[in-house]
C-alpha cells in the first residue's frame, strides 16, 4: 500500500481588473473577477517542492493585467486568450481554466440623457464564462447569477406525497421567487456571438419565469431551460440551480384578522433547492466543459 | 462608588415583511426589513429579570406583521404608526425607534409590456427610513444604501500635503467610484410626500455625482447633499457616508506595455472613508432624529 | 436660508497590518485592522476642492505600517501613538479617531509542544480597541466582539405583558445564546494595564453569562457589565450589544413524538437586539470617548 | 432535434437543527446545518408540474427535526440514517444525497472548572460530512473548514519559471497561510470510529501544517493529505482546498525604514487557491462518493 498524489490545479483567484474604453468623450466599463487556473506536469512541486514548473500565481494574475490591455472584448474570447496562452506557453501545463465573472454597469442618466462617463452598478445579472483548453480543442460556458425574480401569484403547489413527516399544507396560489444560477454550454468555440447569446439567454430565463403558470418550481426551471435553447441555437445545454425563496403567508387569526394572500414573511434559512440539466437530445459530449 | 443602570433599549430586529397589493391582475410587491427598538422605564428587567414592563420582542414582530394587514403605504408613514403605537399602548415605554429598509422590486418587461405580477430585483438602491417617537413628538430620517456608481474621468486629486509618509503621486485624471449611504432629515412629519422626495433625492444625489467635476470626493459629497436639499424643501440635513472604492492604474511597464488610463485594479481594502454633514442654516434642531 | 457644510470626518478604513515579533525561534504574531478617521479644518475641500488642508488616507495608511515597524505593543497604545501623531503633525486636523481590530490567533499544539511558529485563528474573539485625541485629550475604549455563547438551561421568561399582538408563551427553561458585542470605557490613559483589563472584563462577560440564572436577557445583560466594573478599576462604563440568538423548540408532536427540550431550530432572522449601558455613578464624563 | 430533461436533484438546504443531550446538569449541544437532496424519477414534475413523486422539501425538513428526536450521535451516522429513510420509504426516490456541517462548541470556564451548561463557539473547525446512498450502497465523505492556520516562518518559494509575465521575486522566507477546507473519503461505512477518525485526521492536518518546512503550499497540501492516510487506515483518499492567504512584505523604504520581516499587508484579493489529491494506491473506486 502505498500513498500516491491524485488530480492536482492551482491558479489565481479573484482578479479584479477593471478596463475602461473610451470612444472619445463617450467611455465604457469592462468591470472583471477573473480566476484562473493551471494543471498538468505538477507532481515535482507537490513531492519535493520544485517549482520549476510551475507559473507562478502571481505571474498567472499579471498575465490578466498584461492581456487587458490589449482590450477585453467579450469575457469568453477573453477567457479563449488566456486559456491558451497558459497552456501554449508553458510545457508543464496542459490544461487551463479561466472563470470569469462579469459585473454589470449601466449608463447613468442625466437629465434625460445616458452619462458619457458616469455608471451605476445595475441588477441585469452577473454575467459569467468559464473557459476550458487543453492544448488542442477549447470549451466554453456562460451563465448568469445575482438575478433575483418574484412571481405573486400563478403559482401552485399540491399533489405531493404525504409520509409521516409531512404537514405542508396544499396552495393552489402562492408566491414563487429565486435567484437565479443559470450555466449554459455552447456547442462550439468559434463563431460564436457571445454578447448576442447572453442578451437572449437572460431575457428567455426572464420570459419564461414570467410566463410559465408554475405547479413547481422544477416545471419552471425546466420551462426556464427549454425556452434558451429555443432562442439560442449554439447552446446545447443548460443548467439551473434554483433556491426556492419561500414566502410564507403570515397567520394573522390570533389576532381576529384574516389575510387573503397578502402579507408574508420572507425567509431565510432552510430553502429548497432546485437543481436540474436541460439540454439537446444530439448534444455533443460535454468534455471538459463543466469542470 | 456604586454601579448603575445607564442608557438602555430593546426590540425586534430584521423583521422581514412582504406585503402584495393587488388591483385586479396587476400586483405590487412592497418588500420591508422592520425593526423595532423601544425605550422606557426597563430598569426592573436589567435589575431583577421582572419582565411585567417588557413589551416582548416577539409581540413587536406580530405587531409589524398585524400592521401590514391594513397596508403598509409609504414606510415613513408605516414607521409612524408602528412607533406611535408601542408608545401609545404601553406605559413603560416611552420612546420607540423604527427603522425600515425597503428592497427595490421592478416589473419584468415580457414581450415589450411590463408584466402584471412577475418582478426582478433592482439596483435602485434600498430605501431608508428611520422614525423616532417620544409621545409627543415624532422625528423622521430616510435615506438610501447600497447605490454603487463610478465616474470614468472627471475626477483629480492634487495639492494635498507631503509629510515623511506621503508616497501617492498627484493625478489629474482618475477614476471616483463609491457605494452612496446617505441619510436625510425631514423638517416636518405632517404633509410630505414621502415617495415624492425619495424620488427627488435619489436623482440628486446621481445628477449631482455625475456633473460634479471632482477635486476630492470630499468635494462631491458636498455637492451631492447640498443638491438634495436645492431640490426637497422638506429635507433640512444630508448625511452622506461615501467609502472612495480605489481604482489604481495597473502598472504594466514591467511587461513592456505602456497603460493610457485604461486598464485598473480594483482593490477591496483599505479603502478611504468620507463622511459629512450638509444642512440648511435654519434647520431645526434634530432633537432624536439622528439617535 | 442658505446651505451650510455640517460635521465631517475622513479617513482610511481597514488597514490589514500583521506584525511579527521574533524571540529566536519563538514568533509572536499582530493580526490587526486598523482604521483612521480625522476631522478638523476641512472645509476647503468640500466647497472648492482644494486639498492643502487633507492629509492623503493614502498616507494614512503608510503612516499605519510605517509605525508598526517600531513595534505594535497593545493596541490602545498603537491607537494613541497614531492618533497624537495625525493631530500633532497636522496643523489643519484637530481631531483623530483610531479603530483597531485584532484578531486571535492560538499557537499550534504540535506533539504536545506550544509550537514556535506556527497559530490558528481562535474563537476568543476580536479585541477591540477606538482611541480619540483632540490635541489636549485622548479617551480610549476597549472592547470584543466575535464572542458566541450559549446557556443550554438556567434561562427563563415570563410575566411580560400581553396584548392583542402577544402570542408567544411563557417560559421556564429555554436556550439563551448571543453574540457578545462590548465596549468599554476607561477613565484614564496613562498607567493602565490594558492587555490585563481586556483579558479580565472577558474572562468577567463570560463568568457572569454563565453564573447568572437569567429571567430576562436584559437581566444577563446588567449582570455582564456590572462584573466587568467589578474586576476592572479602570473601566467606569460598559456598553452591551446583544443579540438573542433565537432558538425555538421544534413541535414534533404531529409525527406523534414529544420534544422534552432537546430539539430546537435555530433561528436567523428576525432576532431581538438587546443594548444596554452599565457605569460607575462617579464616571467621569464620556467627552469624546464614544464618537 | 428534441430537448430533454437531464440530471436533476431536488431538496431543502441548511436546516438548522441543534440538540441538546442531558445528563443530568451536565450537558451536550449538537449544533447542524443539515442540507439533504434527492433524485430519481422525477421526470414528471419537471415536464408536466404533477407532484406525486416529490417528497415535498418541506417535509425534509420536519423529518430533520423528527430524527433529531432519537439523538443525533456522529454526523456521519445521522447522515446515513436520513438518506437510507428517503431511498426506502419513496419509491420515485432512488438517491439520496446529505450534507451535514457541525459547528464547534466548547464548554465554558468558570472558575477553572468546565461548565455544565454554558458554552462558546470555539475554532476548531466546522466538522462537514456527506453521505451518498443509491438503495443498495452508500458513500461518505469526512471533512472540515474554517480552520485558518499560518506559519510565520519555514517557507520558501523559489525557482519558479520565469516568463515575460513574471515579476514575483523569489523569496527565502515568507508567511504561508491558509484556511483548511479539506474532504475525506472513507473506505468503508460500516465499523468507522468516525469521530476518533475527526479526531485524528484534524490533527494529522494541523500537525503536517506546522512541521512541513515548505517550498510550495503544493508540498505541504501533499503532507497534509498523506499525514491523514498514515493515521486513519479507513480514510482512502483526501481532498485538499487551500486558499494561499497572501501576506506581502510592506515596503517601508520609501520612509527610511527597513524590514527585516517584520510588517506585513494582509491581503484580500486576489489569492492563490491550491487543490489537489491524495490517495492510497489501492483506494477503491469512489462511486458515488465526491457526487
Amino acid at each position: 500500500m502505498g500513498i500516491v498524489l491524485g488530480d492536482n490545479q492551482y491558479g489565481k483567484a479573484e482578479v479584479r481588473v477593471v478596463r475602461l474604453d473610451r470612444d472619445g468623450e463617450r467611455h465604457a466599463v469592462t468591470d472583471l473577477n477573473v480566476s484562473t487556473t493551471l494543471s498538468g506536469d505538477l507532481a515535482d512541486t507537490h513531492l519535493t517542492g520544485a517549482n520549476d514548473k510551475v507559473l507562478a500565481t502571481d505571474t498567472q494574475k499579471n498575465t490578466v493585467f498584461a492581456f487587458a490591455r490589449d482590450g477585453i472584448g467579450e469575457i469568453e474570447d477573453f477567457g479563449l486568450r488566456l486559456a491558451r496562452h497558459f497552456v501554449a506557453t508553458q510545457p508543464s501545463i496542459h490544461r487551463a481554466r479561466v472563470a470569469i465573472e462579469r459585473f454589470p454597469w449601466a449608463r447613468l442618466d442625466v437629465g434625460g440623457v445616458p452619462a458619457a462617463h458616469s455608471f451605476a452598478r445595475s441588477a441585469e445579472g452577473t454575467r459569467l464564462a468559464v473557459v476550458h483548453h487543453d492544448g488542442e480543442r477549447s470549451w466554453v460556458t456562460g451563465g448568469i447569477r445575482d438575478l433575483t425574480v418574484l412571481n405573486s401569484t400563478d403559482s401552485e403547489f399540491w399533489g405531493f406525497p404525504r409520509d409521516r413527516y409531512t404537514t405542508l399544507a396544499e396552495t393552489k396560489d402562492r408566491i414563487l421567487a429565486t435567484a437565479v444560477a443559470a450555466s449554459w454550454r455552447f456547442g462550439r468555440t468559434e463563431d460564436v456571438d457571445w454578447a448576442g447569446a447572453y442578451t437572449t439567454a437572460r431575457a428567455a430565463l426572464l420570459t419564461a419565469f414570467a410566463d410559465t403558470y408554475s405547479y413547481s418550481l422544477q416545471q419552471t426551471l425546466y420551462a426556464m431551460g427549454a425556452r434558451v435553447l429555443e432562442h439560442v441555437p449554439e447552446i446545447v445545454e443548460v443548467r439551473l440551480s434554483l433556491p426556492n425563496k419561500h414566502h410564507f403567508l403570515s397567520d394573522l387569526s390570533a389576532f381576529g384578522l384574516d389575510n387573503p394572500d397578502e402579507v408574508y414573511y420572507a425567509a431565510d434559512r432552510p430553502y429548497g433547492l432546485i437543481e436540474g440539466t436541460v439540454l439537446r437530445d444530439d448534444a455533443p459530449e460535454p468534455g471538459l466543459a463543466w469542470s
